[in-house]
Parts: structure tokens; C-alpha cells; sequence
């Protein structure tokens, strides 16, 4: 059974064709285009080309509505409400599984991935935003709306710049504003990966995500958490990390795993996993 | 069909026996004993003259290990490790539904108090210790261990005093060392009932519940909120905390509903509903 994978994201988007999610296949990528019905044809050539297919996962940058199947709030104005699942539906005629990216890539980690065999874990994502998908009991956690766990608020390490507000445009100094990508580059004048591993940066960092860990172990109790990421693909950042995560929690409880994602497109591995269960048996 | 239900605290047992969740009939208290099997001599004694019941459901102070059916870590060092589950099958010879006392009372007030149809929410109690249990999906979290919640990690208010340490055990100030009854008893000299409507302590304690309650949003996606316990049945701290998250949260989600529960004995209630789950039909 032929599946078909979109990865939706601000600037751009992915396409796959395949059937198994451990390997989506040969990868079209395009940019993301300011009006979203010149974006939605290149898909539909996309699929035109490369299907039929029986179905679609559709893993989306968010926020999104599952009710109307649209991206509610993003700074690109046009697709602002754009109906992005009905745009498909209307031009495929097969089901749609519509999915934020992060739920997506912690589906695909645990169908393919680094959580796999594991029913209650967190991925999360560190890159220009911070973002998560949260498992519980073997299921995709939605509720209201999503996760949306990059907007958690942290305590500032007592060695943060006083000038440094942070950069989320809604809460300043919250999770994504102090440690998101674009945080490290606007305190330190330098993209992450530039940073030496023994820069005052990375302690930071460090003690930013821990809080997190913390945060998200004593809310959901998950056994894993993942930390993928642009910012976190720095392999010495996960140590301080787990060292960091440690003291703070002080031995009260016994903290999650913390590890890195193993697939190199989770978000695309999991809208196929997805498209394979909204498939017509 | 004849239910038990026990609520096991660590200064006083609560027993019923009933068949209705929302009316779980006479309640007999005694205090926790120092030694477990004196107190399981007088619940055993308690159900010999109440029943038969054909399952209990068991609602307990924790941690708690689900596997091993024993209270883990307590100050009560006689209780650590005690089998409370295996002692009360013993004892009983019915099925037993093992419960942390916070998602049984998450649990009553799904099944008879005020998140009844709300298949996604947080019930939180904040009196000698801060707990909590998350529903999501219609099923209780549970996760490596079980949520922690009291255990957030907050920020301090800029007029908190700054000699106030917390008085979190292992943390100092995290959310239980801060926002506890403990907490503002050891930092006003004064229980919580008695502090005025106007009084800085109330400022402080929303500050930080309704930091609990962001951070509860963003990592769960609740549509409701319950806070109940000693502290939050001041009816104007409700509004002080949903004005605050509203402050925190800056228009970037829909918060979640923050209400009351409305069950006296929630814990009791949900022992009550897990046990008929568990009673063989």
C-alpha cells in the first residue's frame, strides 16, 4: 500500500511516498510560499506524479485546530485559517490524517524511532522554535489544543545577561524565549553551533532544558524524553543536560531517560505511520 | 452490587462503603497508626461489619508503585515499602484498585463531580502538600511513576521575601515549598484562613498557582483545571489566579477553565468508581 507524507513547515515543505516509516523514501522538498494555493498545487503535482496513494499524513507547524483542520495562528497572514486539510481532501480524494509536526515526529520515533516500545514519552524539538509532542499510555496527548510546551515558563540562571529579555514575542523570557535557537544567536551574537562546548552559553542552555525535563517528568511522568533539534544536536549539551535535570530535581524522583531522537525526519516518519491507520482497510 | 472504598492518608483513613461514587454513604475516620498493620487490622475490622463488598478501591497517599502495590518513599518510615495492596487482598479476598489519592479524586470528579463529560483535565489539591492527577483522553496518566505536580519548578515573586527559602524538603522553592500550606503559614505566621483578602500573601499565592496552571496548559492542553484542598477554597483566590494566568499567558492560548471541584470527598468517590471497574461482574 502506497501512503503519502507531508511535512508542512514556515519555510518549507516536504513530500515522501512510501509504505514503511522507518524509510520514507526519496525526500521532495520546497519552499514554503507566502500564498498557500501556490504551495498546495506543488503538492498536488507532487502526488499526481508520485501516486496514487491510499491516504496522507499531514504533519503541520502549528498552532492548529483539529476540529476544522486549518493552521490557526502563524505569522504568515494568508495562511492564517487556511483550510490545509480540506485543500487535500478536495484534491487527492483520499483520508487525511492531519497532525502538528512535533506529535507527528514523536509518532514516528515511536513507530520507527528511538521510543519504540515505549507508551509514555516526550519529544521535543530546539530549534527557531520549541516545540513537543507528548505520548501517554501509548497515545498522542491533544486535549484543548496541543502541547505547547515550548511556551513554559523557567526561572533565568542567575548568570543571564540582565539585558537579555528574551526572545519570545508573546512571554520574553518563557522556555523558547531563552533557549530557542534565535535566543542563542541574539545573546551571544553567534548561531549555537559556533558556541565553544566550555562557552558560558551552553550552561545556559543546559539549565534552561533541564527545568524543562523537570517540569514535563513531575506533569506527565514519561519514562523518555527526547531532545532533537538544531540546538540540541550539540552531543556534549545532553550530558549537561541529565547533569543539570539531576540536581534540580534534588533525588525526589527518579527522572526520565533523557536521549536524543534517532530518525533523521521523525515528523515525515510519523505522517506516514499516521496515513497508514487513516487508510481505507 | 456493595463497593469499598478507602482514602489512605498519612494522619487519618477514610472508609466507605457504597455503591454510588456521588453519594458514597457513612464515613468512618480513624488516625494512620504508626504501624501499618494496626491500621490494616482496623480497616480489615471496618469491612468484616460493612460488607461484603466485592472490590475496594484504594486511594493512597504516594508515591505510590503500581507493580509492587506499596507506598514507596513516606516520612512514616514503617509505611515505606508496606504492601498496602497485597495486605488488603489478603485480608479481603476481592479485587483491589490502587489509586495515588489525587487521581482517584482527578477520578470522582470525573465520574460524579465537576469534570463529569470532560475527558481532559487536571484536578490539583493544594493543603499540607501540593498534588495533583491528569486526566487525558478519558484515561489517568500514569507514566514511569505517576505526576509529581507539586514539584513544578516556579519562579519567585519580586516581593517575595527574600530570607523565605521554601519549605520544599528537597527543592526549597518549588511549587509545594512556595505555595503549600506550610508555605504560607511558615512565611506569615499565620494560617492561610486568616490572612485578608487583601493581604500580599494571596498576591504571591496566585502568582505562583497560576504559574501551575501555564505550565499545566502548555505541557497538557487541559480544558479545565480543577483546584481544590485547604488553600484553594478561598473563593477570591480563584479569581486573583485566573487573572494572573491570563497576565502570564499573554493572549498567545485559550487557557483552560479554572474552577472549583465539587465533591466533599473526591478521593472517596473515585475509590468508589475504580472499584466497581475492578469488581468482577
Amino acid at each position: 500500500m502506497k501512503l503519502g507524507a507531508i511535512e508542512a513547515g514556515g519555510t518549507k515543505f516536504l513530500c515522501a511516498v512510501g509504505s514503511d516509516p522507518a524509510s520514507p523514501g526519496e525526500i521532495r522538498r520546497f519552499d514554503t510560499s507566502h500564498n498557500p494555493l501556490e504551495t498546495m498545487a506543488e503538492v498536488l503535482a507532487y502526488f499526481e506524479q508520485h501516486g496514487p496513494v491510499s491516504a496522507v499524513g499531514l504533519a503541520s507547524f502549528g498552532p492548529i485546530d483539529y476540529a476544522s483542520g486549518c493552521i490557526t495562528s502563524t505569522p504568515k497572514i494568508p495562511w492564517q485559517n487556511f483550510p490545509i486539510r480540506a485543500a487535500l481532501e478536495r484534491g487527492l480524494h483520499v483520508p487525511i490524517a492531519f497532525e502538528t509536526d512535533v506529535a507527528a515526529a514523536a509518532y514516528g520515533e515511536h513507530v520507527a524511532g528511538a521510543a519504540q516500545g515505549c507508551q509514555d514519552f516526550i519529544y521535543v524539538t530546539v530549534g527557531t522554535g520549541i516545540g513537543g509532542g507528548v505520548m501517554s499510555g501509548g497515545r498522542l496527548v491533544r486535549g484543548k489544543m496541543h502541547p505547547e510546551m515550548g511556551h513554559l515558563l523557567v526561572r533565568r540562571h542567575p548568570q543571564e545577561p540582565p539585558s537579555f529579555k528574551g526572545v519570545c514575542p508573546f512571554h520574553g523570557d518563557c522556555l523558547e524565549g531563552m533557549a530557542s535557537g534565535p535566543a542563542m544567536r541574539e545573546r551571544w551574537s553567534l548561531p549555537a553551533e559556533s558556541l565553544p562546548e566550555d562557552h558560558l552559553a551552553w550552561t545556559l542552555e543546559a539549565y534552561y532544558l533541564a527545568q524543562a525535563c523537570v517540569d514535563l517528568a513531575v506533569v506527565t511522568s514519561p519514562k523518555l524524553i527526547l531532545l532533537g533539534g538544531g540546538v540540541c544536536c550539540q552531543a556534549h549539551l545532553l550530558d549537561k543536560i541529565r547533569a543539570e535535570a539531576a540536581r534540580l530535581v534534588a533525588g525526589y524522583l527518579s527522572l526520565p531517560e533523557i536521549a536524543s531522537p534517532a530518525l533523521a525526519y521523525p515528523g515525515l516518519a510519523g505522517a506516514l505511520a499516521l496515513a497508514g491507520e487513516a487508510a481505507p482497510r
